[in-house]
């Protein structure tokens, strides 16, 4: 504790830390399975070039700063850990005595993001599937935590783990969706004491991709990293250096740390993995009817759970959450997608690049089917995170209902559109010959460009082709009996699920994976879940 | 001709240059009517404050321009009109005689463009509906020049004059809609000699905002200006410094200019109104297979006919439009809403900037329903259109199919988002009352904002209230039988016609059109429509 983490902030093999045993291992994998590596995809590793928008002046952006720490210093937060409580005090936090309330002073506060990196790698246990979060770096997680599930044939239902697992499934079958992002639904047939045991592994095996697992309590959190390290192959140390898992910490709004959030942060932090801090700063309900007072208090909460991230570790990666939006004030359910969560985000973008700190937000919508809601509200989320410089984007694909809903076919319409923004954000070919002036002479005025060889040159590649636009005239649209953007998704979940492959895993790996499931199963799991 | 335009660049009641007859008129009518001002809606005068996205790098821009002047210079245009040719020589231009060819030198263009206005104002027959060009103004037109109308009960059919005069109906029901933007759809019932005649004539009497006049041919520009100049109740001498109406002047891409086009620039620019250069520049098809290319194209083009209306009247308004998108290499289907479609809209923007000219772009999308992808490929649309700086936007609510049909479901689900593209636009309160620490402060750690007096005090106004979106709860969403946006719109659109009001009307003017229509139907119209 308290010795400050140097991270790799770049892509590594991870090869330099290695005892020989795991060298083995990796070389004997690459020779019995082949390279892991797909054929590299333009998705991965996506950079966000955007300048980036703002809704708060220079002026605003302070304002709502100082704001935000005058909440930490005058009323404090509800820290609902003794320990938690304790590491606070010791870095110079005050702690009403008898009480859970903690007042930070702001010189505090700043003191510990100065420790915070700016920019660090999610190692995968495929290491082209390592994300680069920070920066301009735009990295897309899959739908989680979704109680329900819902396909057009088998209707909204609880979740279970074949749903679960075909969710995941359909994560690794696109390079877009670059992590999973937890449980894309609640796998409720799974016996809880056990249920993150079950679903890490599945996460391991179905993917090779980073995953997240939940602070639900510390054996929680234990048991996700080390699935994670042995998933990498790879000696504690090694994973101490490379963050290769995620936990999102949500405060319970307003000002308030849950117990097994203050878990997660310890257990996270001080093994060097990421932590999201996300306060879920909803106006009207959670949080001031504002979207500025939202951002407030979003951001005192999120500034300190970031601080205490570093009073666990210094130098322990952390990512600054947004998820502010508003309730409808007539009925108070949530909206997303609306004008004043693109706000919501853009500022929180802001805030995060005002400290320097990677920023988390969502692709949210509130619809409860595939209708075009579902489209506008998820399209003006993608548009305002990608102005606003979201780096690591929860719930990218497949949410819907207010995040109550994993959607099959809302996941591949998120698919779509997520590849439709990553080909906005592909740098235009100005080079001479895209310029075309030598088509355009041979054509001349009032000719056309079918067929000419400039054309005929780009007929595979020029422009994107997504997966569910119909761009069939009336009358083939009619003879094929009018299918709707939901027919489409339907058609191709299934279709995708059917050429699923799993990924390689060297069998040692999933040998000691299983082993270490058998045993904790044996020792009870998590009898008593927080 | 030749004389310089000093254009009023302001809102203008326009009182200045008014006859005795005119002032007696226009203070009759405000005593019989009431003040003809809508209460002033938040929606009018819309100002788009965002720092504007590129897509094209400085050196690209510049090589995007260079190679557009290459293209007239070298290249040339083909300009089916004696007329104009001789004008373009006149000006400077070099015609190949015996031809239509005719090329422009780059010194000569950039000439012409340096009298193009930057900013002027477009005058409604109600001054409340002015619209401001140019500048961050942003100004949302309807859809215009479907030959289809759809409903869901009646389905897609030919368009007819009840359908019209719906569609216009319901751009006069939304502040959002600033203005009609031609005929939604083409009234096939009415017969085409007469057709102009009764539709503007509807357009002046079923809305009081600033309408198009088609470039079909000398007489239909100049019945356009009569009837908007009546409209308003203006002599033309005001009508010359008060640009009242707009025309589209589409080039035929690649290259070429025709006839009723160059009559509509020659006609509308010597009496000083608006010219909307658009060329049409699909890559694959009308323009090279590159979105670069199509650029290059569609620049030469729009300057080409940008200089043309300054050769007849410098200082005559004119928008510089874009409409590069690009087909589906497979099919040949034009694509709108996708990521090329989003560079092209922001690098037109770019292009248009550079010129200080008032640009033009579109909110498209090619579905043949109201399924996700018209919400997607629409709301993909504003996105570039918003970050690239457009400032009149076509075919803003209702444009459906690629521009084949106006769909009056589409119409609500636009309305509702351009609305929301406004709220977006809106800036953000900040003041001290709006960051909530009070109302933190009262409710402390732990609480919630349910019904505080914070929350209460905006219990009406916090957050845009949208017309479609479906907040409700699975469980109650379900008890009302499952409605889609679709059928949200499909209801709200007959709601709101019934609902619909006919503006005021001085039955001056309205004797005044009558008789205008009259005569020129005695007078055959327009035999041969062109």
């Amino acid at each position: 504790m308290g010795d400050v983490i140097k991270l790799e902030n770049r892509q590594s093999s991870g090869a330099a830390g290695e005892t020989p045993v795991e060298r083995r291992r990796r070389s004997g994998r690459a020779a019995e399975h082949g390279p892991r590596a797909p054929a590299i995809s333009k998705y991965l590793n996506l950079v966000n070039p955007t300048a980036k928008s703002a809704v708060l002046s220079e002026d605003a952006l302070e304002a709502v700063h100082q704001a935000s720490l005058t909440i930490l210093e005058e009323i404090g937060m509800d820290i609902i850990l003794p320990e938690a409580r304790d590491r606070m005090k010791a870095a110079g936090a005050e702690v009403t005595p008898g009480t859970d309330r903690v007042r930070f002073d702001r010189g505090l506060i700043m003191e510990m993001l100065a420790s915070v990196p700016p920019r660090f790698t999610m190692h995968a246990r495929n290491p082209v599937r390592n994300v680069e979060i920070g920066g301009d770096n735009l990295v897309f997680a899959q739908v989680a935590s979704a109680p329900f599930v819902a396909d057009r044939e088998g209707g909204r239902r609880a979740g279970n783990r074949e749903d679960f697992r075909k969710l995941v499934k359909l994560a690794q079958c696109y390079d877009i969706v670059h992590t999973t992002g937890g449980y894309p639904v609640e796998p409720v047939d799974i016996p809880a004491p056990a249920r993150h045991l079950d679903c890490l592994s599945d996460l391991v095996k179905l993917t090779d991709k980073v995953f997240h697992v939940y602070s639900h309590g510390r054996q929680h959190n234990r048991d996700g990293i080390e699935i994670a390290r042995i998933g990498r192959g790879i000696p504690m140390e090694q994973m101490e250096r490379e963050p290769s898992l995620f936990t999102i910490v949500n405060t319970s709004s307003p000002l308030r740390l849950d117990a097994p959030m203050l878990q997660g942060i310890i257990e996270m932090s001080a093994r060097g993995q990421v932590v999201v801090v996300t306060p879920f700063t909803l106006a009207g309900a959670t949080a001031p009817a504002t979207i500025a007072g939202a951002l407030v208090q979003q951001n005192a909460e999120a500034l300190a759970g970031i601080a205490f991230t570093q009073m666990v570790r210094r130098g322990a990666p952390v990512i600054y959450g947004g998820f502010t939006s508003n309730i409808d004030m007539k009925t108070g359910a949530p909206a997303f997608g609306t004008p004043e969560y693109m706000k919501a985000v853009i500022a929180g973008g802001q805030l995060a690049r005002k400290y320097d700190i990677p920023y988390r937000t969502s692709n949210t919508n509130a619809s409860n089917t595939l209708d075009a809601q579902a489209a506008y509200e998820s399209a003006f989320s993608l548009w305002a995170l990608t102005q606003g410089g979201g780096n690591f984007i929860m719930h990218s694909a497949g949410w819907t209902e207010g995040g109550l809903t994993a959607s099959f076919e809302k996941f591949i319409l998120d698919v779509d559109m997520l590849q439709m923004v990553a080909e906005y954000l592909t740098p235009l070919d100005v080079s001479a010959d895209a310029l075309g002036l030598a088509a355009m002479r041979d054509v001349g005025p009032g000719g056309h460009f079918f067929g000419t060889p400039h054309t005929l040159a780009r007929y595979e590649t020029a422009f994107y082709s997504p997966i569910l636009s119909d761009w069939r005239n009336f009358e083939a649209w009619t003879e094929a009996g009018r299918p709707t953007t939901y027919d489409h998704a339907n058609r191709i979940f299934k279709e995708k699920l059917n050429a699923y492959e799993k990924p390689p895993l060297d069998p040692a790996v999933e040998d000691e994976l299983d082993a270490f499931v058998a045993r904790r199963k044996e020792e009870g799991g998590i009898p008593t879940q927080l």
